[in-house]
């Protein structure tokens, strides 16, 4: 069977190296979603050493303090599931206390129909131009400091 | 508000130290479904140093590797959310093919009544006795020697 991810992806890539990828996927709930994707086929972390589970985390840790720094969501939800796509890949969804779900996860039972606070809303706004940019850079300037 | 996991724990400790501990939670869909839960009141990842950050994964990845060994998952879901208890935990969660949820996230929507497969009843009986013994002594051997 292919792989989705081991295509060329349909997302924005934000950042990448020849370890890993950060794309935006352009959630319309969850417009700053992003997910961290290996480049390489392999299916869960203890299939990593330990140097590239520390790698790969160090990408999505980086990827988290951006998005808190940019779009200050009330949580960060990380999560490596894969049970679709078994090629690691990590979700780091910014959640708000009046999103779609809150406080049950995003996979979860939705607990309202339209969830757009003003937080929300300006966080869509914003991601559509400058605070896009700035996660982009954010993400950038501290991946490539680790 | 008092935090759940500020209190002593309802659930069984496979393992701890001084920074985390390792519980089952005993979920009758899930039975070897663990949590590695941070002794500290911390909310994100990116509020521990990196050093947290990775002894806390450290732990999160032996009690994977430990499961994968004794129960066989299908795959390995991680996740940190912490909506309704923001204090840093990540669950563990070994999935099979056939089990309630899957493909979906176990907060997903449920796709059959009766998932219970033969490996899953097995995995089912064994936790009750030899192989949550196993499942406890890999932990702790796989942690311990970190």
């Amino acid at each position: 069977m292919t792989c989705d991810l081991c295509q060329p992806t349909p997302y924005e890539i934000l950042w990448h190296d020849d370890f890993c990828r950060v794309v935006l996927l352009n959630d319309a709930d969850y417009p700053a979603y992003c997910r961290v994707e290996l480049i390489a086929h392999i299916k869960e972390m203890s299939d990593l050493d330990a140097q590239n589970q520390h790698r790969l985390m160090q990408a999505v840790f980086a990827v988290e303090a951006a998005m808190r720094e940019v779009v200050n969501p009330e949580k960060i939800n990380l999560a490596s599931l894969g049970n679709k796509t078994p090629h690691l890949h990590w979700h780091i969804i910014p959640r708000f206390a009046d999103d779609k779900h809150f406080p049950n996860s995003h996979w979860g039972e939705v607990v309202r129909g339209e969830p757009r606070n003003d937080a929300l809303q300006a966080n869509i706004h914003a991601l559509s131009g400058h605070a896009k940019l700035m996660l982009i850079d954010k993400i950038k300037t501290t991946i490539e400091k680790l």
